[in-house]
């Protein structure tokens, strides 16, 4: 599900001035909330997602459907819901309950293109926002993988204090060229789609064809060949090969979930995303007072390679963060978060676990 | 120049049936030479291209435009048509005077997309027919990369006893999962295009839009992240990454002279490619009567990773043929033979140079 019974909604301030100069007029964030709520904080986690996901991270009474980190999110697991009070935030400027380009601008009118620029940095305070709704002005920890992996870093920077402990998941102080070429790329597939019309698509008619072809390709920058190649290799059903079919379905499957101009902004909001714009991150981090933070980083990652990890933890250690860097090596890449889950459980749960203890004492 | 003054033809027999089983009736190979004639082979260099490529791999005499290959074949080059007779042929289906989709049929409708399917051993059947028709039996190497490197393989299979030696650069016996994907994906963009018509557009409205698509992921393909990072960054010029103005400028340059059935045709025939079909390539190389065999291959190629080279140098030794396999390290990645030379014109001139002066004397 991306919006269901489980979602609930924080409200923005009447008019936020966004990171890119915009103005956000109304606006809310969409999140949802896992285990027994917390007046304090201190057993609250804060997670942000990929650039797909919605804030339901996992199955829970009100929604029973499997989340997208099932496996990691609940009742004993590494994220334990039965001790931790887990709020997953959906992104701004994404379409499953935030503010974003589905939504209607105060004439009434769809958004759609003239949706004001969304960065990472809002989404960072997107989740802010939710923890303020919720009357907690500090967590334990702020997780992220991916898209995630960069907001955690933009809301350790922007809310220092906020947050005790950071986790960031195959993410990025700013992105590499090869990620901002591919997903040039795809944004290039959305635009030139037909019926894109320059974002003015009616609802009912989205462009699903480009849709579709960025997904294509995403789906293969999400993965790493080895992975790929034990699982496909050069296997033919119906004439063509079962690699082929494999990204028509993921392909098709986004075509019917996910908003073009949705995309676009999330897209683009990662490309643009340079912690180190403002001069050196390191700077950054020392203000965030932050206790700890692990790092994770896959060998095998292709859109955020590792050498993006071994930077934010550089600029972590540099800002006198106690710092635990993490390599996974697996053949899944990028999305080994998602499909290899034992080294990102066992390094959550080392996270974790000491501080649960402490806490059940 | 894709056609010029130094292009000359040599015809296919009246019905040459192909790979695939599809008949090609009245074909022609377009190729070009460099170098002074050469009647017994010995001194003979038969050239296979990439997808992308002309016959014309240097400057001549009749045509001076630099070739595609214009720092390794010439004058004192590792490739030194001083010394050697190069045959640079265009493969089958592509559309630089070959018989391709551009070509029309017996009854004097364009081929397009009817243009009967073409294989990779049918490109070195191509290359073949240039020899017959130059009246040479037996060459003394057969060189390629990439699809040419392919070629290389295919016509070693096909036509024992008609090259004494091989160089195969970035080649594969068979291309693994990430590239049937990745080219599923550039293929997709031109299917999708809406002027694409099946295949059926007319001549002066190509989808360009399609092509152009297909090149810009193909460039990032073609590339390795460290050479990306390094050349562009995140340098911005006019609002836009200049990662993104080379991917639209690389995707315009393509779209202005490559034909849309021709690429596909090409792109197909790369991922149908599988020299172990028939069983282990090993009996094929075998019976190719090779003297030796080069084998090159780049360790930060993604489109044919060195995996799939050392594949090839397997075969090749397990088959008897004495084999070198030379492994560059190149940010260049898969393009490294185009753009990072040096590594291939010590190897070439090693492989080449003894006969030379054997020659010579």
């Amino acid at each position: 599900m991306t919006q269901g019974a489980a979602t609930r909604y924080a409200p923005l301030p009447a008019k936020l001035t966004l990171h890119a100069g915009g103005v956000l007029p109304n606006g809310r964030v969409a999140f949802e909330t896992f285990g027994v709520a917390d007046r304090t904080g201190e057993r609250t986690i804060l997670l942000f997602t990929g650039l797909s996901a919605s804030a339901h991270a996992c199955a829970s009474t009100l929604d029973p459907t499997p989340g997208w980190w099932q496996q990691i999110v609940g009742p004993g697991r590494a994220i334990d819901t039965d001790h931790w009070f887990v709020i997953c935030v959906n992104s701004l400027g994404s379409c499953f309950g935030s503010s974003g380009p589905t939504d209607t601008d105060p004439q009434g009118r769809r958004w759609g293109p003239r949706f004001p620029t969304v960065s990472i940095e809002d989404i960072a305070t997107g989740g802010w926002h939710v923890l303020q709704h919720l009357g907690l002005a500090r967590v334990h920890s702020v997780v992220g993988a991916s898209l995630g992996g960069m907001t955690v870093l933009a809301f350790a920077a922007r809310h220092p204090g906020a947050a005790r402990h950071l986790v960031s998941i195959s993410g990025t102080l700013a992105p590499s060229t090869i990620a901002i070429g591919l997903r040039a790329v795809q944004r290039e597939a959305i635009e030139r789609d037909p019926v894109f019309l320059d974002g003015d698509y009616p609802p009912e008619r989205p462009p699903r064809a480009g849709l579709r072809l960025a997904r294509m390709l995403g789906t293969l920058t999400y993965r790493a060949p080895a992975g790929l190649q034990r699982r496909f290799g050069r296997k033919r059903t119906n004439g063509g090969f079962d690699i082929e079919h494999y990204l028509a379905l993921q392909g098709e499957r986004f075509a019917d979930s996910f908003d073009a101009n949705a995309y676009l902004q999330l897209s683009r909001a990662m490309d643009r995303f340079d912690l180190a714009l403002d001069g050196d991150p390191a700077r950054a981090f020392s203000a965030a007072k932050l206790e700890t933070a692990l790092v994770i980083g896959v060998e095998q990652d292709l859109l955020f390679p590792i050498t993006d990890q071994e930077r934010i933890v550089d600029a972590l250690e540099r800002a006198g963060v106690p710092s635990q860097f993490v390599r996974v090596a697996s053949d899944e890449g990028h999305d080994a978060f998602l499909l290899d889950l034992a080294p990102f459980d066992a390094a959550l749960r080392r996270h974790l676990e000491p501080e649960a203890i402490t806490h059940a004492r």
